[in-house]
């Protein structure tokens, strides 16, 4: 469907590295506008993974999603002199809305190029966030034209949803959070797509637990991180197939550099996983998430991971999702 | 379709009051046995409501309601040579999975007696917590003969779902902790169907903050206590029809008694205000709630219950729903 999800890294992104001290900064700057987000723990899902599971709720974070943590992180980076002239953002996912909504906090236009057919409702959530929208054809061209002409016009600040060492610093404050409150995990698992989210957390709880094991997660439809990461060679995503819609970006090279040094292993889980914990996760923790975050939690579930008797954290990344189409009603 | 869930006063029920002292107790009682329930806010249903709204979250309740409180007060009040013979109750709801737990905390058999035909999900929570289920016919003289052959047979000590005091004083532990947390409000809404939640908020509530108000939410096809309450007369339910499957038992004489005793106020919403409040509370909190929970939800954003301006607390009563049979997608 909108195949430019997967789109390669931005020629303009801010690339250099995220580092311990990043995170903690990002959690300074970014903790008056952002949740600390609860953690839900069910004895039901004990038993179904062998493990003693903790789940961190980022579908109740701000705008429905961890993004709000990066983006935050991003806008409030910028000097006055520069955030002045707004930022710019294309994505049709929620870091648009994150982004909207922490530049609404600096006072500032978020400006957000969005492709034709996007979903209502992240039309819906954008605008509500005083984003201002302009949408372009569903093609990476169309795309990153639109988004440059913005950026001559206006002097924004293009922040990219991942690659950018802001964003993954900011992104990593969830997992800082999460191993300030349960030290004792073992494991952490986070989905994966462009790598922001799992590449903050690595950082992240490598700082507070060194010898934690880091898990990303990924739909075996859109596998490229754990191809990029036994090939030893960023592999990008060709045509990548997922309900999880969220994880379908190629691995960005920021994130990639982070994960291969901080050994992180890549886990896949396959479709059927994917929407059998997502409807578990309704059923039991009672918490709406869309099928990303599913992902880490059939990586929870299938015996493969070899968690059994271990201390679990596994990041519920966003709750972002139609509800006129649930996929266990939808797919039968 | 199960009439029988408006069934009268069981005759054996124990009625007597419930004091604000019985609340504490309580409390005492079960705090090891069930959650501290989160407190969740949302921006946007403040803007929607117009009022400074408080959900607490009893959809995260051990056995996903909060009829684990009452259950757990009534079982943990019996003494040890009562105890011994069991538990026993007639529901098909969240009373039987709540007394099923209670029961095995104390290491004791709970019977549930359950129309033939109830919901599979319903039956599987009970089993999966010990329950000893005998099925009769959905029939109040098969429901009451089958549950008093039981108790002849076993002697184990009958638990009514709501007309008890024990159970009344335990439920009100939910408004005692989240007046406890949130001091300020001016309101306090829960749905009422046979009362127990209500009446127990009405006198915890009162005990914690004497001038507040006490709204008691419910279905228009199911206004049992609506009309008691404006005739001064007990009126039972006559063929409740509404999506609020929980809220479709007749108010209890305790209850009665108590929302009098308390001044408590009880507003109607229609079904079309519930599933729309429910899609909300999924969308915006990210909460699953089944539709019991949504019936206070939609009292607050009705501008006929003239909640403006206010601080209002929303206890969301429950989250065990048949996820394949969600409402704004069966109802099309």
């Amino acid at each position: 469907m909108l195949s430019i999800v997967h789109a390669p890294i931005m020629s303009n992104a801010v690339i250099d590295t995220v580092t311990f001290q990043s995170v903690l900064d990002a959690r300074k700057r970014i903790n008056a506008f952002v949740h600390r987000t609860a953690v839900v723990t069910s004895s039901t899902l004990d038993k179904l993974s062998g493990t003693r599971a903790f789940f961190k709720c980022e579908n109740l974070q701000r705008t429905g999603s961890f993004k709000a943590r990066g983006a935050h992180n991003a806008v409030f980076s910028l000097s006055e002199d520069v955030i002045k002239s707004g930022v710019l953002t294309h994505s049709s996912g929620n870091h648009a809305a994150a982004l909207s909504l922490a530049a609404k906090c600096r006072s500032v236009p978020a400006y957000i190029v969005m492709p034709r057919g996007a979903p209502r409702s992240k039309i819906d959530a954008v605008e509500r966030l005083g984003g201002i929208i302009t949408f372009c054809e569903p093609t990476l061209a169309s795309r990153e034209a639109v988004a440059e002409q913005i950026r001559l016009n206006t002097g924004a600040t293009l922040i990219h949803s991942y690659n950018d060492s802001r964003v993954i610093a900011g992104q990593g404050t969830a997992a800082l959070e999460f191993l300030e409150d349960y030290p004792r995990l073992d494991v952490l698992i986070a989905p994966v797509g462009g790598g922001g989210l799992l590449s903050g957390s690595a950082v992240a709880s490598r700082g507070v637990s060194p010898n934690i094991s880091i898990l990303g997660a990924e739909p075996l439809g859109a596998s490229d991180a754990y191809q990029s990461m036994a090939k030893g060679e960023l592999t990008p995503s060709v045509n990548p197939q997922t309900i999880a819609d969220g994880l379908k970006a190629s691995l960005g090279t920021l994130a990639y550099k982070i994960l291969r040094e901080n050994h992180v292993e890549i886990v896949t889980v396959s479709e059927e996983a994917i929407v059998s914990a997502m409807k578990l996760v309704f059923e039991i923790l009672k918490q709406v998430i869309e099928p990303s975050s599913a992902v880490g939690v059939a990586a929870l579930l299938d015996p493969a991971s070899n968690l059994k008797g271990k201390q679990v954290g596994v990041i519920l990344c966003g709750g972002n999702l139609d509800l006129e189409r649930l996929p266990w009603i939808t797919l039968k």
